[in-house]
């Protein structure tokens, strides 16, 4: 149950930097490569001769060779050759649509007649030289929409991530939650506190002191069919919070794609997009390996979560004022199912 | 298929001294930990906010806080508090009559209201100064009846256990079986033999001549829902055998708890108990390394057994007089169980 | 879906030497151990008793003696023995069909009234001291047919094998397929070729010149149910090719048994016989080990290639003129099936 006619992210480029990638996305088996020009291209992991995965192969002149008898696909999911063959009559395969923009290989598993590049998200700071970006993949055994009840209540980082960026004022303030179009936006401000240790460590990287009272914000935005931007950072108290001069804050975007790997396991793409030293690869790298350490003790809380969801599927959760963010994404997401739905019927 | 009305053997107090312990018992996913005054409490692993489980949480001020997002659980199932929530409307989560007895927390996954804990079995050595006990806890996939036909039928200590309890005289003499209300007996007394290498320790470890003819006995008692009790023990030969004094003989209670997890799957306490050098610690723990090294050699055994009656599920198997232990006790079982049943219908 | 009315090879001797074996073989679960005289037995891996494998036994006096409670069954499935019990009445178990020829041993998992041991495939070189055989075994999960498939079909070693047998001209030289009764035969003649590195070293070995243009053949031999027989070689070009004199060429039969486990995997008993240099056991040894090298790169693509067919049951494969072979084979085996099918209803 996830919308198929959207762009999910289904790579990042150095993945298919020397060799095809399989992925399975949306309950299809996919592998991507690079074609003609370098240009990423998206059939069915599936050989038409004989069956083999597709994946296992080479890339040759800009065409996907099949590693075991050496059929030769084009990026249109058509045969190209074959030696020895005449492969006209070869039955083709599926092609994805598919992109690469902002630092990420898109893929559209749904009707490709209706995939339209420009709704891929304009992420604004990938292609800017004053902000820097890193992150990291995370398999996880749940269903795409845990991680997203996940991001948009943040109440769980006191919990989950009690020794990095919970702390117990973020509980203790009410967030506030609309629904505008289709994207969710989930707001919590607190005032004049300590920083946690993740943003005492960021507060010096910037150059400030760590150890004053600060103004912390949390601003999660949903957008369909899974993506949620985070704009977090703290300032020091008294000069405007979220609005205050750069140089009074530590702020970043913690980016967030969900791709769905089948009903109940996601591809998890993590990362933290940045506004200050964009140039200091080190501090890149240190921030990841923070963020990559603290994402991880989310995985064993969805997986168990999932696990007794399935044990138990008939139990009503409970929709609290700190899950208005998850559920009123839910709606979005369902309202776009049922689309689809019903768009599939019209046929 | 197994009885629920009763108590089992759910865990030890080192296993939630510090932290709570989620265990699936007869199906049921359970949380264990210590609520107030330290007394043991039991709930479904499940919190009701968003389905995380709660043993993955902790106690505090002898509730259960949830590690997601610190939703507060009461001993009885009912929502405490939960950071920034009103919780009177939450629902309440099932809890389970449990009892902590002789060294073991118990657990009752039937009826609660028919929970008592004066059935929970008296083991008179438990308490008394003048015995020792020592175990561990094994995890088998297998059916918790299969386990009760091992301990019922100790001529497997030949061939599973050749080169520390087992003989060749065991299989020589015939056992017999008695059932008495609930309990089932099956003694085996093997007259003037030499004592097996675990006796001949135990012999010395009392004090007594190693390498003497002696008298040997085992006498299994079946109680429901799945205990198994066996007086084992040897005597220096014409001395009265189990009925000998003191100083001719070295004896003890093997002690077995077999916890249904699922249909094909248990949770094996076993143990000994014994009543000579009560203060011997370092006794204690080499008889309880002896016992674990040997109990884990029905592991393997027990585990293909299952594999095999799942893949050949019509086969009958056979019913021999050393088997009688295991068919009167499961006899014992299948009326509990009738009864249960007809119970459940009159409601 | 494998004819059960044939001759498999069930293991090979030194797999049983000094214990009994538990081995699945079409869908039976069977214990292979040696009886009286040592000769090979195999009997159902389920004791009658209490439905433990009997391999996990062991052998006393050419009997299977249960690991459990000490049943002990003799070679034909009916029970000896069991101590202190009369056995009279004791079930019988099933036993197979089994025979030690040619260096393996033959199980027959379908009507044992049909079975007859001159069906057992005559391996002309396995006793003859003028050649020699080294090979192994491998577990892989698929069936049996895509590594007939794989075999019939030596194209794919220009790509699965790149850097030791395979080379562009076999995909240049179209294949030959022929059917003859039941065994259908794939030939495949290269001319003035360079060799690669597998052959090179063949020659070297032979002592002959590595770095000259030869004449290479690959002359696929299968026979129902299931096995490969394919002779191989190079000799120096122009001097006859596959009928060259002796000192011209490398030559060798690479030999492949394959027995159904399930429906989806196999044991692949793999080797290679030579008639030069017999009496060589290093270069036993080193041929043994590339082969297994060289066969084990063929496990990814067939576990795989099963994965995809399995999750796209409906989907058509090719059957290109390189397909032939197998193609055939799937026929011979079909008409098997069919008339098992056919005798099967006619009982």
């Amino acid at each position: 149950m996830y919308p198929k006619n959207t762009w999910y992210v289904a790579a990042t480029p150095d993945e298919i930097s020397d060799k095809p990638l399989g992925r399975q996305i949306c309950g299809e088996r996919i592998v991507f490569f690079r074609g003609e020009d370098d240009t990423v291209a998206a059939v069915e992991d599936f050989c038409p001769h004989r069956g083999a995965p597709l994946s296992l192969g080479f890339v040759r002149d800009g065409q996907l060779v099949c590693g075991y008898h050496g059929l030769v696909m084009g990026c249109e999911g058509k045969v190209a050759c074959m030696p020895g063959q005449r492969v006209r009559g070869f039955p083709a395969i599926r092609s994805f649509p598919v992109a690469e923009r902002h630092g990420f290989i898109w893929v559209w598993t749904g009707d490709a007649s209706l995939a339209d590049e420009t709704k891929i998200p304009n992420l604004f700071w990938a292609e800017n030289p004053g902000w820097a970006y890193g992150g990291g993949l995370y398999h996880i055994n749940c269903d795409y929409r845990l991680m997203i009840d996940n991001l948009m209540d943040l109440t769980h980082e006191t919990y989950v991530h009690a020794s990095s960026i919970g702390q117990p004022e973020i509980e203790e303030s009410s967030p506030v939650t609309k629904t505008e179009g289709d994207e969710v936006t989930t707001s919590r401000h607190m005032e004049n506190i300590m920083p946690p240790p993740f943003w005492q460590a960021a507060l010096r990287g910037n150059g400030l002191a760590d150890d004053v009272p600060v103004d912390r914000w949390q601003i999660c935005r949903f957008s369909p069919p899974s993506h949620v931007m985070i704009e977090v950072g703290v300032a020091h108290a008294g000069h405007g919070g979220y609005d205050a001069a750069p140089e009074y804050k530590a702020s970043s975007i913690v980016v967030d794609f969900i791709t769905p790997e089948t009903e109940t396991s996601i591809w998890y793409f993590w990362g933290m997009a940045r506004n200050f030293k964009p140039e200091d690869a080190a501090l890149t790298d240190t921030i990841r390996e923070g963020q990559g350490q603290i994402f991880s003790e989310d995985l064993e809380v969805l997986e168990s979560q999932q696990r007794n969801l399935l044990e138990y599927p008939d139990r009503q959760l409970l929709k609290l004022n700190i899950d208005a963010g998850g559920v009123q994404a839910r709606r979005v997401i369902d309202r776009i199912l049922a689309e689809e739905n019903a768009n599939r019927s019209k046929q």
